[in-house]
């Protein structure tokens, strides 16, 4: 144990289940942001000097800049997400990165069946009835607020899921969707990696066997078989508006798109035009391109068939505790030499 | 067959999958009410003497008076619902009643799946932000908008969900939680019903082992031990308010309450209330007493922790299509004294 605390510097109070785990240690001068907003910059800088760990959250840009600030004494960054991070500029520093992958894969999967459900559902819609006072004016109808089923039934026997992206999230997401009787399922994944049929027999070990088939198809094939298609892979320049109005014109007129990934993949003029016109029958977005600058004349927000959730895919009590329970843990162990239970691997920024 | 057509009456249009089933037979004499509304019941009248079949929706009352009016000559009664009829009238005339259970199973347990998710994820809240145009006043924030996450977790690893009422569609609900990590599932029922340990052993067999316990409990400790609770019981006198104050306050704070099944089970005075003070997280109601008179002054309404639809339970295009079919097979063989495909046993009322 060093002699003098080491500094570590928190910019957001992660509450009272998680500060505990740095306040309580001998070892660190802990100084926290006191507010319940983003961190002001000029505050960081002021306090960052002589800082040996760094934690932040997904509103705070860590450029170098702030690495500057903080010096040659700065060990690790820990974070609960990776987009606002200059990794270059940490990686070539030699500091550590601690961030918190995995831990998010239930809630998001979560999300994802639910806003499934409520695109099919045409949940907006229908909530809208009883929110603005009108079920009243409503009778029965045989067909009155009639979606497609997120299960497959006796009438209507197979179900195909679609997975642009095949990651934990997308696999977790399948498997709470076998028991609604999903028969079969395709996906597409990073174009450069080959058809792999070995593989695919592999993971669709990983299901029980009512799922009959699990295959890598095109993505034109992707977009023409789905019954469900659930967007579920990282953002960047690489998967900026794959679902275009070429995609979305090749989708079934009774299948749903969810995207709890990254807005970027999805065009949003392409997707509201796409809902208005029936080529696919509803929507549900957790992220929308641009967001949070998301007002009412968004053209996704005017289409009735678009469930939008302002990017909560995250947000349950367990995950964010765990998430900030993890992100402190890698800042521990960062600042004392220790290996950290996330890290992220920086070799490839390092040449 | 016949010399001369059987009459038949349909009460509603039932759209072009069906009404071929019914309108290409010989023996028939089809007359069908040609609004997209409930039939008149003057219309009604004047059509019914000499109708053999009586095909109606939820929206017809079939009374003594409908039943005289067409005399003796009707053979059977088909219908998409039965809380509409004069069941002991029906039973006492002799005539059969053909209805359409089990179709809707999967409609409602998907339905019942998606409001506790969104009554945890705070859907109604969240989605009105977006409506607003209010995501822009939003930073993250390390707990904003979050919930008591439906799955389980790393962090918390069981989940125990309760049914009040434990029939084909709780079953078909609990058999989707199973992959969300649903560890345990209590249930009441019939109060009747004496307790069966060998019952409850053999239901526990229909689900996969990660299901640790499968048992019938007491009202109290349904309340006090689900962290989701779906309401899947008949209505009338018997259950009426069976979820009140005092029910209620026994919940865990961050638990949902879903009703899938009769408002009138539900006090949703009480669980206006109970939202308001926290007793328990949210809930997800696709019913409600007094439905459809219900107006934005209702308490349940003015609650934002609480999702409501307006009875889509079975509101899908492949549940709806297969409930009319049903009554038209019913209707074809009622008429025809042939075996109904799901005739409605009427020897109790027969007395």
């Amino acid at each position: 144990m060093p002699n003098s605390p080491l500094k570590v510097v928190v910019t957001r109070d992660l509450g009272p289940d998680v500060m505990p785990l740095l306040g309580d240690q001998n070892d660190i001068d802990l100084i926290v942001w006191p507010h319940d907003r983003a961190v002001d910059k000029q505050w960081l800088l002021e306090k960052l000097p002589g800082t040996t760990g760094l934690l932040v959250m997904l509103t705070d840009k860590v450029t170098p800049e702030i690495l500057d600030a903080a010096g040659p004494t700065l060990r690790v960054v820990s974070t609960m997400s990776v987009e606002h991070l200059d990794i270059r500029a940490i990686a070539k520093r030699r500091i550590k990165l601690g961030y918190t992958p995995d831990v998010l894969t239930d809630a998001v999967a979560d999300l994802s069946v639910m806003l499934a459900l409520m695109a099919g559902r045409n949940a907006r819609q229908t909530m809208s009835v009883v929110d603005k006072g009108e079920w009243p004016n409503y009778t029965w109808s045989p067909f009155l607020f009639c979606g497609p089923q997120l299960s497959a039934s006796t009438t209507s026997t197979q179900r195909t899921v679609g997975f642009l992206g095949f990651g934990r999230i997308a696999r977790a997401t399948l498997s709470r969707l076998i028991p609604f009787g999903i028969t079969d399922c395709i996906y597409t994944s990073n174009p450069d990696s080959p058809y792999n049929p070995d593989r695919d027999a592999e993971l669709k070990k990983e299901f029980p066997a009512s799922l009959r088939t699990l295959k890598k198809v095109s993505l034109s094939q992707l977009a023409s078989d789905s019954d469900m298609l659930f967007v579920l892979t990282p953002g960047g320049a690489e998967t900026r508006h794959v679902v275009n109005e070429e995609f979305l014109k090749g989708m079934k007129k009774t299948s749903v798109l969810v995207n709890t990934s990254r807005g970027t993949v999805v065009d949003s003029f392409a997707l509201a035009k796409a809902l208005r016109e029936g080529w696919l029958w509803g929507a549900g977005v957790d992220v929308v391109e641009g967001e949070p600058r998301i007002t009412q004349d968004h053209s996704l927000v005017q289409e009735p068939k678009c469930v939008i959730l302002p990017h909560i895919g995250s947000a349950t009590l367990e995950t964010r505790l765990g998430m900030a329970t993890l992100a402190a843990k890698n800042l521990l162990a960062g600042i004392r030499d220790e290996a950290m239970p996330a890290g992220l691997d920086l070799s490839q920024y390092c040449e």
